[in-house]
């Protein structure tokens, strides 16, 4: 044992190969020696949940059938001149070790709380002891769940054995409580298989919240039953969702801790399914795109008239029957004054009211809101618009308000006190960078949100970049967001991992170590995380030439 | 048959569904009405070819088992402002016809050159008409492959039946001998199943040339008989190619009309490989890369020693015998003097010749050219660096000079005589804009040849503008270009298409109509080209919201 110990400080000295993402708060590595994982490794709860059992075999699993050993490992960068008299350096191997005395044959897992429902705000902190055996304590079961995603990227197969490097003991919490990737089904369908697969993916990195853009003015893929013709502007019968649909999504999710937050984009954006209940409703629906809308196609909710209150009401009833999440996304991005000149009804409106667009969009808000949290404890999240471009009065304590524009307006918002979901477009954007969409058009090949946003991008962003510290308390959440103009099932995964994992990491336990951007410090990880979920069977964009992470850091653009 | 033909003429004058990409050169539809296409259709041939048969029979087999119905179908943009009365169009049902007397139930193909080989400048023209029944006339068996693609794309399901829309006469020839796609199993491998799945595509869209670089500094996944250490240099034994792979690969492209062009990247890029036989010749590979290579890891042969001239006559020898093709490409891009400094025989050779970098590039042309062309038919590509960076005297009659820097370097390199393959960055490189994947670089989130190119970024690339019609002649290929830093198995598919059907059609049939880039024609093409290739089973990148492509023009950028 003596021997053993020694070897492990002088292993620890020069590095642990294993390297979890999202980095934990708080990781130390102790000198206990190398420990053997047992497949077998009995499970103890003082109180039995499904939910967690069911995530513990999966890991159980994974673990078995993967037989991972890391693919990319930290290592100091190598030193120029001295010519290297061998190949580039392979994989580290290290010496193996004859006989482990430890063998890790139980897993205790301790929760306070077993009740505590998986919403906003909910407790997801995790404290995992490996010594003797493994302890995981938490105050919630989605905490227990982070818990075992981390116990997955601890154990590495080696030499025929299944270990854990060397007791070890993490102490674990977000920094925000609202870490989610926005997909949308309004421009283009996504499978549920495809839909499940991106949950699948965000769990494993601790993201917790699919936000969910169902909809749009081009589509409408969702039942409702009080509103059975909307699903006539589904693109066809299989690319909708039926209800049972939904809630299967929704189960799976939070098995996977995983909350679905849906987004029902109102008053603009809206066209698709409404003007199947009234076409009336819907203005500008058949004007021509590009002066009144930021899309084809063009439409918007007449919100002058009684019946789309009606409308609407109806419709969030089922809604807020249907989605159990405490939160729902309403929209209210990027109206258009110019699409209401085409109602009459808008026009006597004004004159009625003598009131501008901005009284307008008042009376909405005070008219719809109400509608949307007739359930008191129902909350919503609007995009930033309406504060922003419209400056309109909300209740902010019923409401978060979810940043898109650029970065700089984030300061803005938290210090009028608005409580933020970050998703800059120039930094959480992932559908820009692909040139435009929109036909005709020889001439412009950018995007509008130019450039692609890679790992290093995403990660780098800092979000609290010149608040106070109580602004700073105003943002409890952050999204990357995929847009769907030139994403369906087919590539819906590829453009959002691997990198997004940067994003999963700086959501989870930031970005900075002493106050430094740590991109280098994530190099490697990141890069042995892609390579295990291709290895989970995941078809997940490289990052880098396979050259980059066999070496540590020779593909960095500066030596020091 | 009077009525039918009334039915046609009024189809036809608002458009057959029926839309091929590449657009042929002359297509015209008559008026001898709607044809049914009997899938036990007769083949006749004046002698049989087995690459014919194969191809036959994989077209019947993919018009039975896809039952193929236009997805996006051309119609004139919608008029604004007038309201429609319904939901956005879907797919223009047509009416169906009670019954059709002609059933096409023979196809003859006649070829008058049955052993012109696939080799560049190979006549690939075809003629199809169909009529009573099917003939394709071609020059060789290259021809009538093209023929097969374009037939099978006019072949639709609908109502029971396979059909042919309408009588028609094809002529159709590509402007360009040489049609290439550029990949890269260097940077990162590339599955064998991968690249077959990349020909496939290629072949349909009648591409011709899978341009192969095989290697780089970074790998080589290359078996070598006279050198098999060389292999060592692969990522991993199970990451690289052996000889039967090869010749696997070629035989599979040429049954599909597609040529390998094989680059082994000399003397820059040259580090892998080639380390492992005499880690003596190669320079600077031990060097720091920023300031000596284009990318990590650095290394160039010294092309001062006697040894690197023998060390590559023996590769060449072996390669020349594995590449059938009259081309090879021997690299010869971003050679980088100051990497030189770091051989003690290089400045031996600079002073004993009194000579400079350039001169020493002159030795390595006039030395290495004749060992690549030992055999007196081969021919070989090099990038333009050779001419226009280092202004190097060579071969003309013997070389293809393939553009990658900036498209205005064309007419300078048209000017001087030069046969050329365009690939110019700034339209043809599909690797762009996916930000920088060189790490630890938080600040520039950009990639050097930003932006994405797009499809029409792609279509639109004129790389005829301000040449001369003696300079036109001298542009002989066309390539897009897929290097893989960011690229491996995983992506290689969705990274090239769909966007690279409207660099086959530009490369095939070009990109103008009556003098105009015809990207508004292309539209619908191109939306419904996509839609088939998911069909097949491809995952490739939707380009636009389904409800654009359901809505022909709808969202074209302007209304005119």
């Amino acid at each position: 044992m003596k021997l053993l110990s020694l070897f492990y400080i002088s292993k620890l000295a020069c590095g642990i190969l294993v390297n979890p993402l999202p980095k934990p708060v708080s990781i130390e590595w102790n000198d206990e020696g190398q420990k053997k994982f047992n497949t077998n490794i009995e499970l103890v709860m003082d109180k039995d949940d499904d939910i967690v059992f069911e995530q513990f075999y999966k890991m159980i699993d994974t673990i078995k059938s993967l037989e991972w050993f890391p693919a990319a490992t930290e290592s100091p960068k190598a030193e120029y001149p001295p010519v290297p008299t061998g190949p580039p350096s392979n994989l580290t191997k290290r010496q193996s070790v004859e006989s482990i005395d430890n063998e890790l044959d139980q897993l205790r897992i301790k929760i306070n709380d077993m009740d505590a429902d998986l919403q906003f705000g909910v407790n997801e902190s995790y404290h995992l002891v490996v010594s003797d055996n493994i302890l995981i304590e938490s105050e919630t079961i989605w905490g227990s769940l982070h818990a075992l995603k981390t116990l997955q990227q601890l154990v590495i197969y080696e030499d025929g054995d299944f270990k854990i490097e060397s007791g070890v003991e993490i102490y674990d919490e977000p920094i925000l409580s609202h870490r989610g990737v926005l997909i949308d089904s309004g421009r283009n369908f996504l499978s549920l298989e495809v839909i499940k697969e991106n949950i699948d993916l965000m769990s494993l990195a601790k993201l917790n919240t699919l936000h969910w853009h169902l909809e749009d003015t081009a589509s409408w893929p969702l039942e409702i039953k009080a509103y059975p013709e909307m699903i006539l502007d589904s693109y066809s019968a299989k690319e909708s969702y039926s209800q049972s649909d939904i809630k299967e999504v929704i189960n799976y999710a939070r098995r996977r801790g995983v909350r679905i937050l849906p987004e029902i984009d109102l008053p603009g954006h809206a066209n698709a399914g409404w003007k199947q209940i009234n076409e009336s409703l819907v203005t500008c629906g058949s004007g021509w795109w590009s002066a009144i809308a930021a899309e084809p196609p063009p439409g918007q909710l007449d919100i002058s008239q009684d019946e789309t209150y009606e409308m609407i009401e109806k419709v969030f009833d089922e809604l807020n029957e249907l989605f159990p999440d405490t939160y729902f996304h309403v929209g209210h991005d990027e109206l258009n004054p110019s699409c209401y000149n085409f109602s009459s009804s808008i026009y006597e409106w004004y004159e009625e009211n003598n009131g501008t667009f901005y009284d307008l969009v008042q009376y909405w808000v005070d008219r719809s809101i109400p509608i949307f949290t007739k359930n008191d404890s129902t909350r919503l999240v609007m995009w930033q618009d309406i504060v922003t471009s419209e400056n309109a009065t909300i209740p902010k304590d019923k409401i978060l308000i979810q940043n898109w524009l650029g970065s700089e307006s984030i300061k803005e918002m938290a210090s009028q006190g608005y409580d933020l979901i970050v998703s800059s477009s120039d930094h959480y954007y992932l559908d820009c960078g692909f040139g435009g969409w929109v036909t005709n058009n020889t001439k412009s090949a950018g995007s509008w949100c130019d450039p692609y946003k890679n790992w290093q991008n995403i990660y780098s962003f800092d979000f609290y970049a010149n608040l106070t510290d109580s602004e700073k308390d105003h943002i409890v959440g952050a999204e990357v967001a995929l847009w769907s103009e030139m994403v369906d099932s087919t590539n819906l995964i590829t453009k959002i991992w691997s990198r997004s994992a940067a994003f999963a990491e700086a959501s989870w336990s930031g970005n900075k170590e002493n106050d430094e951007i740590r991109v280098y410090d994530l190099t490697q990880r990141i890069f042995n995380y892609r390579e295990y979920l291709v290895a989970l069977g995941y078809d997940v964009d490289p990052l880098a030439p396979q050259y980059c992470w066999k070496n540590p850091h020779s593909c960095d653009i500066s030596l020091e």
